[in-house]
Parts: structure tokens; sequence; C-alpha cells
């Protein structure tokens, strides 16, 4: 059966397999000294992530080629590691002080807090040790850039932090959302887009379907954190209000934030057009992030 | 006056006033926000470092041309990067818990511990966002290996850590010292020839000289940190045998380790042989770091 035949669900297990081999691959083996804290990094990084983020970026390759791009895997990889060195430091007593994660304790729970510092610090760095070794330093500097502190993840981060008992306005939970969670998910798809040779115009439309998901990914993660349990999550629910941090929800309410989910869902089948068929699973990827629930 | 006329001591203040004003340019002013993440990365980037790392690299690359390499200042400010992050994660409270760097409260004492880590990441983000814009993806792959978990900056840390109350074993040591500073050091030299377009020879030849002056640096400190009192060292002093550290004083004695850094002082000259009258500043700076009292 080919990879087209899959349904969306063969496909996913099929993609997350495939991501899965080469994060093994790449990343220092658990016996490579110092062990520890290839553990550490192994432990995070093989926790059951959904690796929405590499499968976005090899969808967006084959948007752009209509087929399989060679090293297009390879690309997708450093976002898995920056997406978990991410939510490693996230959950360090300092910040987010998490003891839970995808139903596991947390790499600070089981390895300490240093370990857990350094265990983030390695995965970042391993990120740009991959893309450098590929030879194209304009991902290099998308992907840095997208993790980066003037419109990328960190900046998200700090105005989250610094969001948490202000006035919840529209204008912070844009800022918020368009750099924590929006910027690396839109980076996924221009890697891979930029990878496979996409042209300008290419690359502005899978932007712009990047944008898009990435705007309905983080209504629907705040729209969860309030109605899922942590069971159903596999992490702690309810952090966000507990947190006061500025959410779709307590900005616009439950209905309105599942309104505006649905529009952004409209918005990148629509960013798609040009793609016709070769799209197939971004359309169906745009979906999945809507209508999931944990 | 030209660079070549000027003292070791007019030198090192041209080229660190040189360095200080590509670090300005290059990373985010106070005011782009989010502003306290980039107030943190500036606090302790601009806390009076000597800027020893892109100092040597500027220097390789002299040493490779002859004359100095266009953009060469560039590549050498991601090395200062990358040694800031390094200072600031090593000194939160998980870690060393150092109140004290270079004579001001450490980055945590003054911005809290979760924008500490995050002034961290965004450093060591954004030495690659650096690198990645100047195109060279070689540069990227040895910047990021060098300051990786195999061979590298972390790798010598979590060494250190695990060492830490293990019996002071010369081979341990030489792990510990040989990652910790020595491949960033020698990874410093390492791109500023290879930005320079250094043959292997030449690569391989300035590539000892790194190793032989990182290890006379590190033999350095481990002294320092015992004869020399935290006022003259503008950092706390003693914490290595205060925290059981595996040093060089520790396995070899005072004597001994005095010894073997004049060693690797006159290894370092002989490395230098094949650049003759370029390399000039390099064996002064080989000099110095033996010479040092902080």
């Amino acid at each position: 059966m080919t990879l087209a035949e899959l349904s969306l669900k063969e496909y996913l297990v099929e993609q997350t397999k495939l991501i899965d081999q080469e994060l093994d691959r790449l990343v220092p083996a658990e016996d490579v000294a110092p062990s520890t804290i290839h553990k550490a990094m192994r432990y995070s990084l093989f926790a059951g992530g959904k690796r929405i983020r590499p499968i976005l970026c090899l969808e967006a390759a084959r948007s752009i080629a209509g087929h399989d791009v060679e090293g297009a895997v390879t690309v997708a990889c450093p976002l898995e590691l920056i997406h978990t060195y991410s939510l490693i430091h996230d959950d360090l007593p300092a910040l987010d002080n998490d003891d839970l994660r995808r139903g596991r304790p947390t790499s600070h729970k089981v390895f300490g807090e240093a370990m857990a510092i350094l265990a983030g610090d390695s995965l970042l760095t391993f990120a740009f040790e991959v893309l450098g070794r590929l030879g194209n330093a304009r991902l290099v500097a998308e992907l840095a850039s997208a993790s980066g502190t003037v419109r990328g993840m960190i900046a998200g981060q700090v105005h989250d932090i610094e969001g948490e008992n202000q006035a919840p306005t529209a204008e912070l939970l844009d800022q918020i959302h368009r750099a924590k969670t929006g910027a690396l998910l839109r980076c996924s798809l221009r890697l891979g887009a930029i990878h496979a040779g996409a042209t300008e115009d290419q690359l502005a439309s899978i932007s712009a379907y990047g944008e898009h998901i990435g705007l309905a990914f983080q209504i629907v993660d705040d729209i969860l954190d309030v109605t899922q349990t942590s069971e159903e999550l596999g992490k702690t629910a309810g952090k966000d209000a507990e947190q006061h941090k500025i959410t779709f929800p307590a900005v616009y309410g439950l209905d309105a934030s599942q309104h505006m989910a649905e529009e952004q869902r409209g918005l990148a089948h629509a960013a798609l057009e040009q793609f016709g068929g070769s799209a197939r699973r971004l359309h169906e990827l745009a979906d999945l992030i809507v209508d999931r629930n944990s």
C-alpha cells in the first residue's frame, strides 16, 4: 500500500515511525558518554509526542515537490528537538513548575533540575548541529529566528510570563500566541518547503497556511485546557486559569474561541489552493488540529 | 597607528571595543519587545568579559590570511554568545548557585530564575541565528558540536557535575576539561581559520594551538580558584574545593599544575611555527593565558 492509500490514522502512525527512526539515528545513544545527558535527552524526546511539527515539514516538502524529497526527514527532526527543549525548560520549577507531561513525570522530576536544564540546552544545540551538517545555512537562520526572542518562541514565553496577572487583552493574546506556538509551526512548514525548492510565491502560501493552523492550534489548546481533564490531556489541565494566563477563552469566551478556530481552519484550507491534490495531507492535518481532543 | 604597532594591552582594548560594537549591532536593543529578555541578554553579555574567544577567532583568521578578513568579527560574536549563555546557566541555583560573576550579581539574582533560564536559551539560539545568516553551514555544525554533549561544552559540564564527590582521577580530569573549556576555545580558532579559507594542514595546526591553550587556560583557572581571592577574580573563589570539583591542583598539586601549564604554553607556541609573523598575537595570547592573575 502506498502512503497515499493509507487512512489518516495509519498515515500518522507511519510518519511518526519514520520520524522516530530518524531521531533515534541522529541523537547520541544512551550509552555514549556522558550517558546521563543522552538518557535525559531521549527520555523527553521519546515520550509519545505526536511529531506534528516534523510531519508538517515533510508534508510541506511533498506539497511543493509532489513526491518525497531526499533528506526531508532529517530537516524535520530539528523541529522536534527544539519543541522538546522548550517543553523541558517550560516545565521547570522556575517556569510552569509542571510535574506531569504526556502522562509521565517531567524531566526535572526524573533527572533533577540541573540535568533538565542541560538536557534542554543539549536538544537546542543539537538541533542546530543537525541542520548545520545538512549544509543549508538558510534553514539554520529560519529555525533560530522562529525559536528566538523577537518574533519567535522565546518572545512568546516572555510575553506569557509577563502577561500573568495582567489584564487579558486581545492585543497581548495575539502577541503571545503568534510567537509562542505559531512561529515554530510556521517554521516547520517553511523548512520543508525551502528544502524542496519552493518559489517565493509557494513559500508565501505555505507560510499563510502555517499561520492559520498555528493560531487554530493555540486556540484549541487553550480551549482543551478548560474543557478536558488532566487524564485526557496527559498533562495538568486547568493550569492556565490557575496561573492567570492570557488565553483565548479568557479573552473571548469559549464559544467565540471555537468560532475563531473554525475561521482559521477555513483560511488554512484556502491558503493551499495552488497545491491541489499534493496538499491533501495538509488539508487533513488542518482538520485534525481543530478537531482533536487532547 | 596600525594594529600591529599597538602594545598587547592597547591591542586588547581595541579588539574588545571592536567586538563589543559588533555584539551591540547584532543583539536586539533593550527597547525591542519583549524588552525584559533583551535587557537580560545584554546584562550578561556586556558585563566586562575579556572577549578571549572572539579575539582568538579574529587572530586565527589573520594568521591564515595575513590581514583582516571581511566578516570575521561577525563570525567571532557567536562564540561570546555561547560562552555567556553557559555562564548564565552554570550560575543558576540548580547548578553552581553563584551570586557573583565578574563582580556583579548573576543573571538570576537580577532577573529571576525563569528569565535567566530564558536569557541563556536566547543567547544560545541567537548565536546560531547570526552564523546561519552568514551563510556558512559548516561554521554552524562546528560551533554546535563544540558546544554539545559528546565532546563539547555540555559534555564537560555533565562530567563536572557527575564528578563531584568522585575520586579525582587524571582520566576524569582530562575528560572534563578537554570538553568543558577546551572545545569552545579550540572552536573559536577553527571558526576564524575556516572563515579565512584555511587549508586542512593550516586548520590542523590552528586546532593543535587551540588544544594546548585550552588546556593551559583550564589549568590556570583551577590554580587561580585556589590562590586568588573572590575580589581579585570578580567571582566566588574557592568554589571548586567547596564543591569537591575535580581540578588540576586536586589531582596533581599546585606545583605540578603550574609546570603543566608551562608545558602547554610551549606546545602552543610550537604549533604556530608555519604561520611566522602573522601569528604574533596568537603567541602573545598564549603567554597572556598562562601569565594572567584573574
